[in-house]
């Protein structure tokens, strides 16, 4: 199938090259001229514009980095005429975003395109750079069954874990609530796993009980947070690789946002998202998101 | 083995029930007659007080409601003269407390238990009343190897999960840490379940997409807050049965006076501990503990 | 001085009522007919779109409800042609911003108007529809210092303190990080006095020590929230009239967004926010913001 | 007047002083002889003991670290012999008890002292070593008004400010209460300033609006956190001198507890506790507790 793809970072890039392994044919674009030449050197035609890489394609994927990005590349102009993807697409085509924005906005852009006869799914997704090489990303898409239908073995491409989450917009949903609720376990655990140390526990026995417990989380028994406790996670080599604090920071800033604009008290929510600030300004925002624990150990 | 129980109610009598069972002899004693007498139906000898209660026999276990309860059973005095335990007791009986208690006082009693030449386990438990009487608690136990050897076929007679946590007082931070813990993930299922569900999503799909990824957690695949998500849990039948929510309070309540004793910083954990206390103020207290979900959605 | 005035509500009618008394001559623009009524029957004249009312005049007011309303009145189109205040001023009117909008906005807005040859100032105002009636609003103003001392006497016709807060951008900085300490120092307050009262003290007694000591607040010795401490406050008359629990928690949301935009923790200023969507979210938005007090407190 | 004096620390010791200046006289108590020292180079007569010290005198005055040290000076025993207060007043004789504890222990001491023929009143201070010096301290009383009248001529040889709160352990509510309110406030300020500084203003005409707005409390007015906003405060001198973050982590710790006891919510105390606990974890305890806003910006 041939296939625009606007987007070409460090998720981009590899979920391009495993539609390429698929046998499909891209167009390309991104504002950053050595990310393009990456795929060029792959064969990809390059396109000037979203709408020119749009155009004469069977289907557009998108990976953008915030909602404005989304907005613009959907629906911009440039220098005063239309740019965007909307603009250049034939009716009928799919697009499909996998960039992480608020539903909102994912909402508001799916209409645009449908009133220009376009259907559109959300498609953020989990598994970090080494789920997008391995193409073991979990992608939470939002919109009509049929889009779904139509989209899932273009995902599986680049992905295991394709689920529905309903309309247009629940994709988002489903990808900042469950973020939200994996911030606050995370801090959860480092606060249970930093007690039970600082009173007089085995940091490997207390993460046993607890994994065997009601206390159990993902952050407890598959990514726990403190040193020594797992082997093979980022708190066993000083908190480097895995999923940045300050991209949980910017997740949990999304998922607020939302919160407030939907008049939804979220408390814990909204302590996690302070405390990854205060986290991110002492300097740590570029470790992993399990470094959170720095709050409340001493090194 | 002639056990001496103090502390009959409604977690001791089945405790108790269980030990008989497995054809334990009983001298019990607790200050409330109708709750004897329960025990004296199935033809356990009466103590007139926690010394006597200690007075020849072999090993002896206490299940008591707070840490004043159990420094005066052990250590107290009744009209000026020695009444506690350690002063009916001979030495070299094991003492198993199975009460929830500070870390602190669980220490404290321990010591003064060893200088009068008894060793002590403090061995609290998780599963409830239904646990209890199923005999399939799980204890949480500090003290010394040998002791914890000695007093495990004993609470294998009430129990299923019978896990060494290292020395004195070790039982009850386990305790405390995972309940602790639990309470915060519990919450943070509460906002994550209310929120995606005012977004527009489904409970059920929302749970589903959270249970198979990094925001899973014991409160939302074992026992979702959110009503009609799981079946045979609280939320279900109207938060009747299950974990009290003023029970999940006390426990707050001791986590959080631990953290600040040991100067440990446990910032989610004290707010979660306020935002159980403002749901008892609300008049939630007797409900279960998943209840909490009731601070952030409308019934 | 003949001045173009938009945004007629509860606050922009008593403030364009006080520069006709100062013998200013108005013309007027609001959506809504009603409120436009109730102007020209004071003898203004009526603009058709903010182009059209800002055409021809000497300055212009806006009072209006967020900062997409600011950016549509000042920059928008209407049917693909544009219909802003910038697209029918005349290069060198000053232009008055009185919407509490957040600084960003504020700063773009300026920017905007300075490309188009006008200059402009924010100008936020407190004092709530009381003070706007009387003419006795603050006035905090961001701006160039020339442009301060040309909107003074205009400003002074509708208030009474008009302070210079720097820059384009600083009165929308001071007016929101004053209500942010306003919102925690009256829940410090509430929580303060319903403690006190819960531990045995007379109110009247707690507020007159803590008004005496270094407990003192605007909240405490002005707009005590807690009933019968204070005469002629909404705490004395059922929570009403006053500043709505709703205005406080838009403008919460404003301050907080604006925090994690700049990325500067505020976390009192977080948990006040969750605690005001809380008290709406019980139904409380329309009393006074007082009634916070409702969360701590029996009635 | 004959008064026994126990606790010589450093508010202890000017405290003495002045009741000297104004020409009483003391028997005092201290376990530490080189406090006791310097006050009989002054020429008071030494006790051995509480008892002894409260033997033969007129009114006995006490200023001691916390609970556990007041119960223990007024009831406790050595060596298995009573060697408390209690134990050797004479009936009659007033006790004034001026340590800063919780209001429960307070009220229960009163009791003692009552059953043992002897009335109490709690008046823990304000005002620092500086105020103790001075004698300028503010006294806040619980007890009743007849015992008020008798303590005030005493309390008026040390302070300033005698405010009389109502019965027994009001001192203690109000002083703990007010210190609560203070810390809120001080972080609302320290959260107000750093914000509006990041957002652009300068810190002195941001906090000259908030003193003259409805954002003004003591914190802001008085003892700006802020270096360089205000001249003679610890913030511009290195937060040197002034009330120590641990000692307000400590009054924070008492009162929180106290609202646990008295299932009191207080969501922003204990969010204040946490946050001046973190400070101190990151070794700033010795500090002033205007340093608090070191959490919010960079040196």
């Amino acid at each position: 199938m041939k296939i625009g793809f606007i987007g070409l970072g460090h998720m981009g890039n590899p979920m391009a090259r495993n539609l390429l392994k698929h046998g499909h044919t891209l167009k390309v674009f991104d504002v950053v001229p050595d990310l393009v030449r990456k795929l060029t050197e792959l064969g990809c035609e390059v396109a000037s514009s979203p709408a020119a890489c749009a155009q004469g394609v069977e289907l557009v994927v998108t990976m953008l980095p915030s909602s404005p990005h989304v907005r613009s590349v959907y629906t911009g102009k440039d220098s005063g005429k239309d740019s965007g993807i909307l603009s250049g697409v034939s009716p009928g085509v799919l697009l499909i975003d996998s960039s992480t924005i608020d539903p909102h906005t994912a909402r508001d852009v799916a209409m645009d395109a449908r009133a220009h006869g376009n259907n559109m799914v959300d498609a953020p997704v989990s598994g970090g750079t080494g789920g997008a090489e391995a193409g073991t990303l979990t992608f939470m898409v939002g919109g009509d069954s049929a889009d779904f239908e139509k989209a899932k073995p273009i995902l599986q491409c680049m992905g295991k874990n394709i689920v529905h989450c309903g309309g247009a917009g629940n994709g988002q949903v489903a990808k900042i609530c469950n973020n939200m609720m994996l911030a606050i376990e995370m801090i959860a655990t480092a606060e249970g796993m930093a007690l039970a140390v600082t009173l007089g526990m085995d940091p490997k026995v207390f993460a046993g009980i607890a994994n065997t417990s009601s206390g159990r989380c993902w952050s407890s028994d598959t990514y726990n947070p403190f040193p020594g406790v797992l082997e093979n996670v980022p708190a066993s080599r000083g908190y480097t690789g895995g999923f940045g604090a300050d991209l949980m920071l910017k997740d949990l800033t999304l998922v607020t946002e939302a919160a407030k604009a939907a008049k939804q008290p979220v408390m814990l929510g909204a302590a996690a998202q302070q405390l990854y600030q205060m986290h991110s300004t002492m300097g740590h925002g570029a470790l992993d998101f399990s470094s959170i624990i720095k709050l409340y150990k001493k090194d």
